[in-house]
């Protein structure tokens, strides 16, 4: 063999080595569990970190206040995290409270910490106050980026123009060797909502752009070439269609005082239109109004919040701080294999003594007239 | 000089003199006139035509049925032409009748005629019932792309994904030899609004996709960053945000009997919000419409109708047929010689015997502050 050749051989060996390697890392690649057929999300929303014991908690019963602080945040991840032992952790934006952020590094490894230890996968979106401190919001996304066990990605690789930063999809293949084992048969998308409008004649906060759509739209498309899978997609800012819906048509609650109760964009972007048409979308979570955490359903795509998580954060005292969980669970054939995705349900924890689960409810099933 | 030196010294020969065939081309090269230091855009929304002279009139008065037909359209472009002399025709969709038409191609080349034979260059985007015959979106873009002095565009250069067909921008230049005459100081942009949905969840009438504003979003900052030109759009559903005037806040009727009596996608695509981000389009011209024939200013774009203008589209039997002429002005300088665009305004003509103006405005002015 010549000396090209063998160059040739040992460079397609590494290939091959790393490739293998990416395939077989848990970590690197989401997948089903083999035993109960599901896929478990934890959604953190608005954690609000800033410099942890020192930083006093907002809105809680005067019993609460004097130990209060970033710590019951972090303590109220750790134990959802023990309970529910999720497969995947969403971070959905205002992770940090950069305006009282001493340090945004700091209060970035602090809040993300419980995941970090955990060796459960987790993945960020920045929200409109992370950035409030001395890092950009590139910036933040370039720290999250490097830290251990996260598929966050910094914005997608081969897109040479997009907005925002933390734009990126995961796929969930289906369970180790089965048929399913290498393709996406559940589509996760992040997006960058932004945080205010830098049009000077809209107000308000910002919006997912049309980059980022044509982005969603191209990547939604060429994964249902592949297969039919069900897509869930997680931001910070709700969009205005959140607004449709009354306490007849959600389940949750909608407490915001404000006027609107939705503080989405004051324009509408045409994401929920893009959603619609790209189809495999079945339920979108954002975070940003801490006390609303209802679920509407609007054109088969269900518009959810999930309430406010961190004890910084504005909230309502007496009103637990809470959590939502997301589970995709997999068909079980007559020859007791995982077929595609048969359902997906959701709940939400409150932070209370027992963890009461709240607000139980089917999301999407693979036959709509299946029964509960 | 050696034989690749020549090679190349040629190339580059013929290369500059294809350049400047192109630039010296009036026909291709849309620029303001040196004389009045104007720009004219006449509308043409909705002909509707079908096959000429067979093809009797809609919605006419008693007296009118006998003798009216396509021809009548026909006539009125005609008369049109001669009275505005207009530096480009734009036709904004529902050109054919495509349901009434026997042969699209030469239903097209009937209607295109007077702009064709009147050596104006013209340019066209489809509307909802152009494609209703024998002939595809993309069929009819690509027999029109091929017709005489059409600045039509089948889809953008260089773009390799995006919806639809008719989406461009053509750039007119200031005045030949001016320090303007080699760059845009008006920003046109065509896009394909669509015909119908093809989303099964979404009713109703096309949209502009995230694709095509992308592309638009992108051009938009590429003009602006060698030149702060102002922009019109033309195309041929209106946007949801038509529907946000009264008959206080607009300039013209909106007497369409539906209810809303704006025949726009029953979902918001968000290239209104695009549009305001670009920055640079100060006004929209659709059809659609034929019994709406306003403008209406929100966050400083106006959103413009033209009226219908074809004899066999439904209409109102003794309101007139229109067209909507739109007149961008330099600014003169202290030297004589012609600035950047100092205002636009716009008017309609009614098909009468004097070709009545109506509703003249202003619908942008280089100095806000500028008294009319």
């Amino acid at each position: 063999m010549g000396r090209l050749s063998m160059i040739i051989v040992v460079f397609i060996c590494s290939f091959s080595l790393l490739i293998s390697v990416n395939a077989s890392d848990g970590i690197r690649q989401l997948r089903f569990d083999k035993n109960k057929g599901e896929f478990k999300i934890l959604q953190v929303a608005d954690m609000h970190y800033a410099n942890g014991k020192k930083t006093k908690c907002r809105d809680v019963l005067p019993k609460q206040v004097a130990h209060c602080s970033d710590l019951n945040t972090t303590y109220f991840i750790e134990r959802m995290i023990q309970a529910e032992k999720p497969d995947l952790i969403v971070f959905t934006g205002d992770n940090i409270y950069g305006t009282d952020t001493t340090d945004p590094v700091a209060s970035m490894n602090a809040a993300f910490a419980p995941a970090v230890s955990s060796n459960i996968p987790w993945a960020v979106v920045l929200g409109n106050h992370d950035q409030e401190s001395t890092l950009s919001r590139e910036g933040l996304m370039k720290h999250i980026v490097g830290m251990n066990h996260t598929l966050s990605q910094l914005n997608p690789f081969g897109v040479d123009v997009i907005d925002g930063f933390g734009n990126y999809n995961l796929e969930v293949h289906g369970t180790e060797g089965s048929s399913s084992g290498n393709k996406s048969i559940l589509n996760l998308y992040f997006l960058d909502s932004g945080d205010y409008s830098t049009v000077p004649a809209i107000p308000g906060y910002g919006w997912i752009k049309p980059s980022q759509q044509f982005w969603f739209q191209q990547t939604s498309m060429k994964l249902q070439r592949k297969s039919k899978a069900p897509g869930l997609a997680y931001f910070h800012i709700p969009l205005p269609e959140y607004s449709s819906f009354d306490s007849s048509s959600y389940t949750g609650v909608e407490l915001e005082p404000g006027n609107p109760p939705i503080s989405s964009a004051s324009v509408n972007s045409g994401f929920f239109t893009t959603l619609v048409g790209a189809g495999d979308v079945k339920a979108v979570f954002v975070g940003h109004d801490h006390l609303n955490d209802f679920c509407g359903e609007l054109t088969g795509i269900n518009l959810c919040y999930a309430g406010g998580f961190g004890y910084h954060a504005y909230g309502k005292a007496g009103w637990s701080r809470r959590s939502r969980v997301v589970v995709a669970s997999l068909e079980k054939k007559s020859n007791g294999s995982w077929g595609a995705v048969e359902f997906i349900k959701t709940y939400k924890r409150l932070d209370d003594g027992n963890l009461t689960v709240i607000d139980d409810q089917v999301l999407w099933t693979k036959t709509p007239s299946m029964k509960w």
